[in-house]
């Protein structure tokens, strides 16, 4: 926190996890952020009106302390549990509001706001997808069980370390997509060809890649001062896994500078993969 | 889809990767999901208004095909480009403006759009930290390395296939926190007795059990017809977990019913864990 920046401290209210809504917070406040340091309290499953007091009485001794009422974002819908936070000293934003205003004259419908909560439901078709693509992910990380390969909707392939684990179970996580991955190796280069194990499977790869330096950082950080995480060696590998993805017209990208939802997010534009979940619901 | 369900497209427009976009679209949308059964597609990284003038296009088409105009959730903050898309024949929603423009009179502050595009970079420490916890939760899965123990924020307890690693996953890749997990076998409801190497970390552990039918069917999914996947042994298993977590007094929820979105949220609250991460930024 610079000396400039305000201290304000936010409440995120849902009868959910509040997931949602810690994202959409994090979005909006982070457009505040030069000015203002942000403390974020989560507050889930507040599904009844002795919860809501007791948050209620949170956000007045906030209020309080820090002598500015303090920011509730909400996605709370039952008026009578709504009606307990909202007498509290707060700044109020009902996150969905707005959008469920403008929906309802668009769409000339009224929404049913409780239908909502049941997405997540663990016991859903599209929650098995997650935990079955998740499970896939797993069992094929870094090569192992080759033979389910032919289940997977799609195998990053590129050198030791360069991301392909995170962006696998990214994918599978949020996107219910199968992502196996499997490693570039120097025994390939040598060769100068795929490993004969995904020549069946080529319409599924994609290509991650990396800075050399910050491979060999990366590297180093798993096995200092190793031959492995030498910049010669980084060098050498990210080199050759180049030139062979090039070669064998594989679509790929850097990491480098990504994260790992830009990573996901490229991979399912470029491949033109269709998520098997709404995670996110 | 019910015959009663009108059909309609919807566009989700980011000059980032739009999941949080994402998000929030299918929370809104699911509130009128009664009566419409929405198709949606996702719009990534359109940065400049040539990409903005291909997805009108695209928007455009969908209302002729569908012979109204599709939603369009929007989080673009360059005029430029905005004005693009705005031209197409589209019900237009910005799905962060509402709650900017109430914060920017709340604050007295006017807001800086472009400031939030930084949050997920690949190179803050709070992504790094996201990283090192998925790659310690991937080491620390089902009892692996049990050295690394002392590091863990949280360890996660309970019969094999009870949820502990998807949920463990989780937690180390939204919030960057170091969940390990680890099994509770038949050898220790023999002795009675938590493993042993347990015991230094009593204050991190945290139960999931889960209802004896259910894990039936996950195991029977892994090994058809096996002794492991009876119902009997399910049934013994799961008694006797309950029952060593009661007498430790180690807090635990049963999984059968929830996701693992609810799961982490109901660890973090009850062991009041802190993110490391703002993942979703």
């Amino acid at each position: 926190m610079s000396e400039s920046q305000k201290k304000r401290t936010v409440f995120i209210v849902s009868d959910g996890t509040g997931i949602t809504a810690e994202t959409f917070s994090h979005s909006v406040l982070s457009q505040f952020s030069a000015d203002f340091d942000f403390t974020l309290l989560r507050e889930p499953f507040i599904t009844s009106e002795e919860k809501a007091a007791k948050v209620a009485e949170k956000i007045n001794a906030a209020a309080l302390t820090d002598n500015t009422p303090p920011l509730l974002f909400s996605t709370l819908v039952k008026p009578e549990i709504l009606a307990v936070v909202q007498q509290s000293n707060c700044i109020f934003l009902d996150i969905f509001g707005a959008c469920v205003n403008q929906l309802e004259t668009a769409l000339e419908t009224k929404s049913r706001p409780t239908i909502g909560l049941s997405h997540l439901s663990a016991s859903s078709k599209q929650y098995r997808n997650r935990i079955e693509a998740i499970n896939f992910t797993l069992a094929h990380d870094d090569g192992q069980f080759v033979h389910g390969l032919k289940e997977a909707d799609v195998i990053l392939v590129g050198v030791s370390r360069c991301g392909k684990t995170p962006t696998s179970l990214y994918l599978a996580m949020q996107y219910a997509i199968k992502a196996a991955n499997f490693p570039l190796i120097p025994e390939d280069f040598e060769r100068g060809a795929l490993p004969k194990t995904l020549l069946p499977y080529r319409n599924k790869l994609f290509g991650l890649s990396i800075q050399p330096d910050r491979l060999s950082e990366v590297r180093n950080e798993r096995r200092p001062d190793s031959q492995y995480a030498s910049i010669k060696q980084c060098l050498y590998e990210v080199a050759e896994a180049e030139r062979l993805m090039r070669r064998e017209s594989i679509e790929w990208l850097s990491t480098t500078t990504k994260s790992i939802e830009e990573i996901s997010t490229t991979v399912i534009q470029i491949l033109g993969l269709k998520s098997n979940s709404s995670a996110t619901y």
